[in-house]
């Protein structure tokens, strides 16, 4: 094993950095939790003709095989997940008759494509989803409430703004259809690619591949302009003069969503026309988020509703959900160094031994500290004091007891230089220095730590 | 998706028992960092040449392949780890300019292996791994500590009781070496096979393949016999009258080792002769672990030291750890109903709706109580209050919220009936109805709920 490479896409991070996202993982944890989302994991692994049916997405699915397998072994046909929702959908058909319905549920997991690597897309990555799941029915409301979910993650985490931004496939459909269009999936697409290739081509498209008139293709450029933080936005599309009752829908179910936002969190959810989420069979709502000043890395979290998440040949199963990219948010909070850990241990504090024979003396009190919650390791050699602090130090680690052979022990606030008598069985340190503190650094943008994060 | 059946080998879980699974991984993650342990995740996949340097193991690799791939890909060469010590010795390599030595890390991350399933052998399974890595020299004491790391989860989880088993390679290569064996290996892998094969055919291994006579073959069954939960190991290993300066030097090591850890925790770590862990390539201590009247289902959590856990060529990294099977033990936790949660889900209060028109003032009420760390939702409907209310009997949420219009909001205890007026903005439940309780049942045991969970 003489030299060893990162490989391009599996992001790995050091221990200082793994406490940054061990910090984001929890916290979004509790967000969902606080909102009474039950965690579920998945396998792996699915069944490929389970996860193709999507169409496009096919190409990037990692297949596995055992290395010495015959041929015809079942697990022949078995592949990573590319997502999480896939999985759950999988997940309720399967389990349905042991679950409530509408069925709330988080799930963070790594999920694995096969694309090229680049900036906000790595091979493997970690997704945090939210779903709510209903039998037959799902109240609108909760397309309302996923994205307040996801908005109150944002607010929680130490991570630049975000906005998450919203339309409505209702919508968007039904204005195509009022302006004529034969073919709306057609315009959805076009309108898809706004930021890619500009509107003179997406004009083109629309015109050669949705069946609309020019004239109408500049409607819907208008429409893609729309965007408000308020319900205003309701006025300005019924001012382009186009009728059709799947746009009344719509943009009734926008509106509603986007008033009840702006109650709870102003200018946190946004509408926004233009958001189309390409070849997704999303139903209604549908969601992107951007990170304010890095919004070339794309959309950070994003979801929609099904109207058929999942069906069993009796029973459909209508969902909302909405899955934050975990690993692309990481790339630029850790990556780029936004994001820091106060030290690189969880360790609180460093007890010195004086001499080997008295080590069993400094895990005695070292077990005192650990009772009470104080993360404590006990210094791996007997060495002079000057070099045990110092390794605390290179680490983080603030205090290091002493334990005397005569007389009380002492701690040492390495920071400061001050020591103080204490007793293992009763000091406490600042509850600011008990665990690694995580939070916005002041760093500019600086270039990614290390190559293999992205 | 009109039937979906389980895949044998990857167990998934209920959300109530989600919930017991959290529980355990939070407990093992604790008390890891209560020692000053620093989490690691490395990426899934290993180089295969990597992963096939072991040996025999091969065969229980999952490779990889890009449903579309090219020939000469450069992940064609890439299999999901099947443990985590051959990342980590990879990591510390590739990382070891930026770590510091000692290098303690935990890790607990799924791993995969292509094995027939059984129960206690699944092909996805989780790992929960401690090492502590030196650069050039790695003091004893370590060995003693990662054991006692383990015995203080298994004393913190809620679990049947746990006894680790410790024997010493150097003991047992010297006591074979010390009777003439020709080949310490074999005598070794013979002593491995003594559950599955018995005492007479382990004496024809020895003789056939160690090159022993069979009266030394008879003396090694007796040194296999040897256990005991203090040092009284010593003088009956002295009395079979053999002699090697390796022997002297493992029983050496063995005899600390449980001296140190009769003082912290008598009884939990205990000597047993015949433990020797097979193909694996541990230079000196060796764990495993009984979970006691569950002995069939094998080791819970197993390891050693490795002299050169990873080496770049001019650098040697000494290493022990020890490894926990979460999913072996929760496959007898869950899978047995040893365990459970009080609970389906995270949430402690339902908030009543009384009338779609008036869901903002519940979701306002709701997120008063979590702003005070109460695990809260919403109705999801605004039914009758008697169906709203089985709505959270049904998923074992403790109260229900109702939002007066005039007069003080009410919270219901709906497994008394009581219900008191209350304020969002002060109420709170007994701490012990705040989070699901997870807790050791008095079930007797059970066959598996879910074929799945296997």
């Amino acid at each position: 094993m003489s030299k060893v490479t990162p490989l391009s896409g599996f992001p790995e991070y050091l221990p200082r950095q793994r406490l940054v996202e061990q910090h984001v993982l929890d916290t979004i944890r509790q967000v969902f939790e606080r909102h009474g989302f039950s965690s579920i994991e998945t396998r792996a692994v699915e069944p490929l003709e389970q996860m193709l049916r999507k169409g496009e997405i096919d190409k990037e699915v990692y297949v596995l095989r055992r290395l010495h397998a015959e041929s015809g072994e079942p697990d022949a046909g078995l592949g990573l997940h590319f997502d999480l929702t896939v999985p759950l959908a999988r997940y309720v058909v399967q389990n349905a008759g042991h679950l409530d319905f509408p069925f709330r549920r988080y799930q963070i997991q790594k999920a694995w494509r096969g694309e090229r690597p680049q900036e906000g897309r790595s091979r493997e990555f970690t997704q945090a989803d939210i779903d709510v799941v209903g039998r037959d029915t799902l109240a609108f409301h909760h397309d309302v409430e996923v994205a307040l979910v996801m908005a109150e993650v944002f607010r929680t985490l130490p991570c630049p703004a975000t906005v998450i931004v919203v339309n409505n496939r209702k919508l968007a459909e039904g204005f195509f259809l009022g302006l004529g269009a034969t073919d709306s999936s057609a315009a959805l697409r076009a309108i898809d690619k706004l930021d890619k290739i500009g509107k003179d081509k997406v004009s083109d498209l629309l015109v050669a591949q949705a069946g609309l008139t020019a004239e109408a293709a500049s409607t819907c450029l208008a429409l893609a302009e729309i965007r408000s933080a308020d319900t205003s936005f309701v006025d300005r599309v019924q001012a382009l003069g186009v009728e059709h009752p799947l746009l009344t829908e719509g943009l009734g179910e926008l509106e509603s969503l986007i008033a009840a936002a702006c109650d709870v969190m102003p200018g946190a959810i946004v509408a926004d026309l233009k958001i189309a989420r390409g070849l997704d069979y999303y139903t209604g709502t549908v969601y992107e988020t951007e990170l304010v000043g890095y919004e070339s890395v794309g959309s950070i979290c994003s979801g929609g509703r099904y109207d058929a998440l999942a069906s069993d040949g009796r029973t459909t199963y209508p969902g909302v959900g909405i899955s934050l990219g975990v690993t692309r948010l990481l790339a630029i909070l850790i990556g780029r160094e936004l994001v820091t850990a106060s030290r690189s241990v969880p360790t609180c504090v460093l007890v010195a031994v004086a001499d080997e024979d008295r080590r069993g003396e400094a895990s005695a009190a070292a077990a005192k500290l650990r009772a009470r919650g104080i993360n404590t390791e006990v210094s791996p050699e007997a060495a002079k004091f000057g070099k045990q602090i110092r390794h605390a130090d290179r680490r983080g680690i603030p205090y290091v007891w002493f334990c005397e052979t005569d007389g009380p022990h002492s701690v040492k606030d390495i920071r400061s230089g001050d020591q103080v008598a204490a007793d293992p069985g009763v000091w406490l340190p600042p509850e600011a220095d008990l665990n690694p503190v995580v939070s916005l650094s002041n760093a500019s943008v600086a270039e990614p730590l290390d190559p293999s994060n992205r």
